[in-house]
């Protein structure tokens, strides 16, 4: 079964994570989504039961996350490096929304992931959408095409091919603008996992207008 | 300050849901969800403290909602029709995801309300999407242009002037189709409460793709 990780955080934008996760769950992925703490808070100090427990679905401390616009998620775990590898998950999501992605994209943690996905022999798949793309500079991701939301645009066009599409693909690593560009975001993974026509038999239950043009 | 009651329950779909909160919230309304449980659940007992609290944001025993794919949402509130009338709130939502619109709909509560709402002498609005406009036939609306997912149809042309529309404002009364016109959704109610001047602010950083018909 494919299996993505889906990062959240405080100030996660909720319309991005919610239709990334969504709509892959409709195409069959299982999604797991992981709080990352505020390098400022301190981590949570694991059960002994949770140090026994090496299966990749252990649920450990989950934190109520408050997004954004102050919708309040429940993520299905806590992020454990330890269980959030390449070796386990086919995707990684990392979502808009400033402050959580600030927050997302300056965990260590986190960056060491990006780049065990980035450079996995067999291919793993990297999604940021939104202002999730500055996690591609702090990880030091090398230069290729990417986009964001216009408002971090500044501090991204000089590392990388500064795009404005909707949704950029850069081999493994797949960019995107803003909760505008969430569903197509959202479509194009799951046409690179599952292809063409996983992605219209997705697409058309969700009724969109005649003329949307993903 | 324009304020929003979004009802929820187990099963809503989490899209629709975290689309028109967040988007109402971007436009300045002050959003309360509220859960609406299953009424084979017998209801919470309210404690002294909150039987004696009358502000219309009194947060009681707010009960973690799991919805259509899995993602997992602590409502603002759970429903108490004494605190969710039109005299409080100026625009009712009620979310899709089938099972959740059934418990919405087939609520009783609700029902009162949606008729409270469609009646009151100041003008209110009621948005319904996807299975959400089963609140419509249940709360037994007079015949008027409406709209839904596909998949209800059947359940509400013949009490309905059903249309094809992605969104259908009938008066007080704007229903949608599914996940994917919920952005038109959204912005509509923004449109109606605001003008079109804030439609536009809002729009804008959202980043759709060019071409996008809303």
């Amino acid at each position: 079964m494919v299996k993505a990780l889906i990062l959240i955080a405080d100030g996660t934008e909720e319309m991005e994570f919610t239709i990334t996760y969504d709509t892959l769950v409709r195409a069959g992925v299982q999604c797991t989504s992981a709080f990352v703490p505020d390098s400022a808070t301190p981590p949570p100090v694991p059960s002994s039961a949770a140090l026994l427990d090496t299966t990749p679905e252990s649920k450990t401390t989950p934190t109520l996350v408050e997004c954004s616009r102050g919708v309040k998620i429940l993520p299905d775990t806590t992020l454990d490096p330890l269980k959030a590898g390449p070796d386990i998950y086919d995707l990684l999501v990392i979502p808009g929304g400033l402050k959580g992605a600030q927050t997302i994209a300056g965990s260590s943690p986190v960056q060491h992931l990006i780049r065990a996905y980035h450079e996995y022999p067999e291919r793993r798949l990297i999604g940021m959408i939104c202002a999730g793309s500055l996690a591609a500079l702090q990880a030091s991701l090398k230069r290729q095409p990417l986009t964001s939301h216009p408002s971090v645009k500044a501090q991204l066009e000089d590392k990388f091919e500064y795009k404005e599409d909707s949704v950029v693909v850069s081999d493994r690593l797949v960019t995107s603008r803003g909760p505008g560009t969430a569903f197509p975001f959202a479509l194009t993974l799951v046409e690179l996992l599952f292809g063409a026509e996983k992605r219209d038999e997705v697409r058309g239950p969700m009724v969109f207008p005649v003329g949307t043009p993903w």
